[in-house]
């Protein structure tokens, strides 16, 4: 496997945002440059306008225009754009969604052509950033449209304690009962399972399916889509040599800490996954693509414009957004490798 | 305020599940009896057989037949049944209902007649409990018929942390959203605030309400019970001087620990708010059911048949659950002075 330093493209998220903040200083950390290569996109223009904001004097970039000429002691800067752009700090605006979605071109366009290894993202605002030419609910089902197919991708929240993926999205309340099918339960258990094995270097990952309904259905007294979608799925997976487990009562599984003898856990909705996720893991998750061909983390917060400007964010999950980026890059370098040439894979005993 | 002793009454659940063993272990600290004079309503034969198969030598109960000379200083057993009965620890058996109800039953008519002052009970099996005389989904409805009437009371989850009330409970996800409606939400909300002025002893309570559907709707993108329900109902408990505000996004409310501001919580539904609190309180937390004339607690726990019978259960919920129901009687008692004689309330601005 190579040593060469991992390419990290960052897309700048909402100008208005906590984005730039967040990038700046996970960067003020000269360590992060030994680890990786990063390449923004965006502008030396409001990148400064953040930099000086913050108060920070001394923050140096390299701008680059070719990505064959990529400074791998620098943070570079790709400048999407070059006008000076009106920064509206906490602000949902027209602009704020523009530049946040030139950045991501920019950026997706740069790890077709595999010229970036990896993408971070910083967060956008799902509102602002709509146009022409992005039609989606959020950074996920547009990667999706991009690097995989329908329904391919899974949106899986990572810490150090817990990995978490989920069976639907941004769906309301009412919807989440008929968004879910066993074909969907199944795809989600396998996007899930292969990742584990190939992005986090798991050989035989244990897989905790939680239920739908409080108490997991309570033998059918409190709905029925355990008995009738879940568990039959459960079981088909099982004769396919997936180890997956369930349905468990979700509040029960978090209350005595039954994830921790998983090494991922299926949610069947947003709240039922990230309400355990985001009180365990504080500040510190990673939001992480699974599926796609590329591979694309993000921290776990939004744009959070009630303290953008105000040098109040965390770049913690920005900075474990990096790492992990990273990690699985090494990682599936790694599997390819392995499952491309078996008799290395356990060199002591392959001797004749 | 009398400084007598307050006399709970205790049930003792499902006899095949955990609820004697919490019971044993709780008493087995002779400092319990200096707080509170313990009456348990079972019996002393199924008892004894819990305790010699916890492999406890020395716990003596004292028998009453007459709650006018119950023993302060004592475990008093009155014994609802004299019958030698089949216990099979961990099963869910006809017998294991029937008797969690004769206890429960017992326990209710003698709070009715005043001779025990709260009651605080061991888990039960929704299903094996159901009969002619119990046709109900758990203890709360059971007790809201008995000492209250339909919607008038509150499920809550109390910690040292957090305290979270429910809006609907046993309810499947496919009927949540058609289960809340605006009245449902204001009552529930009223119960929370009087609850927490006279359980709780909190004067100005502040309450977060939370959103029902992922970022509590995004604007209306997932969802619009907030926009067309709940911001309604929390401008107009406003205007009647309840200071309850939201509806906040659960996850991240959660996630940034924004509950620490408040001094409860209404969740839409059952996971919304359990698997939080359980993730939260792991062990010790304790069920209220606000709103009904008489003062009922319970663990946060159930039968747990899985560890029945083998010296594995924690007695933490089960006795923080005494706790709390003595602090309310209390509160409750102090409450009705205070307002009975407003005077008494703030002696030194009183006088004149």
């Amino acid at each position: 496997m190579s040593d060469k330093k991992i390419i990290v493209g960052l897309t700048q998220g909402d100008i208005n945002g906590i984005g730039l903040e967040v990038i700046i200083k996970t960067f003020m950390d000269p360590t992060m440059l030994e680890l990786c290569t990063p390449v923004l996109f965006g502008s030396q223009k409001t990148t400064s306008y953040h930099r000086k904001n913050l108060g920070i004097e001394e923050f140096s970039f390299n701008p680059i225009r070719d990505f064959n000429v990529i400074n791998t002691k620098r943070v570079n800067i790709f400048n999407c754009y070059e006008e000076e752009v009106n920064i509206e700090l906490g602000k949902s605006t027209e602009l704020g969604g523009k530049y946040a979605l030139k950045s991501l071109e920019s950026a997706v366009d740069t790890i077709q052509k595999k010229k970036i290894d990896v993408l971070v993202t910083a967060p956008i605002n799902k509102h602002n950033i709509q146009s022409e030419n992005f039609k989606f609910k959020g950074h996920t089902e547009y990667l999706e449209q991009k690097f995989g197919e329908p329904g391919s991708s899974l949106m899986m929240m990572v810490s150090e304690t817990i990995k978490i993926g989920l069976v639907t999205g941004h769906v309301p309340v009412e919807k989440i009962s008929s968004s879910i099918t066993a074909e969907k339960i199944e795809k989600k258990i396998k996007i899930l399972h292969k990742s584990l094995i190939e992005d986090f270097g798991i050989r035989k990952p244990k897989i905790a399916v939680l239920g739908l309904n409080p108490h997991a259905g309570d033998e059918g007294t409190i709905g029925n889509e355990e008995k009738d979608i879940i568990i039959p799925v459960i079981k088909k997976v099982n004769t396919e040599n997936i180890m997956a487990y369930g349905p468990y009562s979700a509040d029960g599984f978090f209350g005595t800490a039954t994830y921790k003898k998983f090494d991922a856990v299926l949610a069947m909705y947003h709240d039922q996954g990230l309400i355990p996720f985001k009180t365990l893991a504080f500040n510190s998750g990673i939001n992480y693509t699974a599926g796609l061909s590329i591979i694309r983390t993000s921290p776990d917060h939004g744009t959070a414009y009630d303290i953008a400007g105000k040098n109040q964010a965390s770049e913690e999950s920005f900075r474990n957004a990096i790492y992990l980026a990273c990690d699985i890059y090494k990682m599936r370098n790694e599997y390819k490798e392995l499952s491309a040439n078996p008799l290395k894979a356990n060199p002591i005993k392959m001797e004749r």
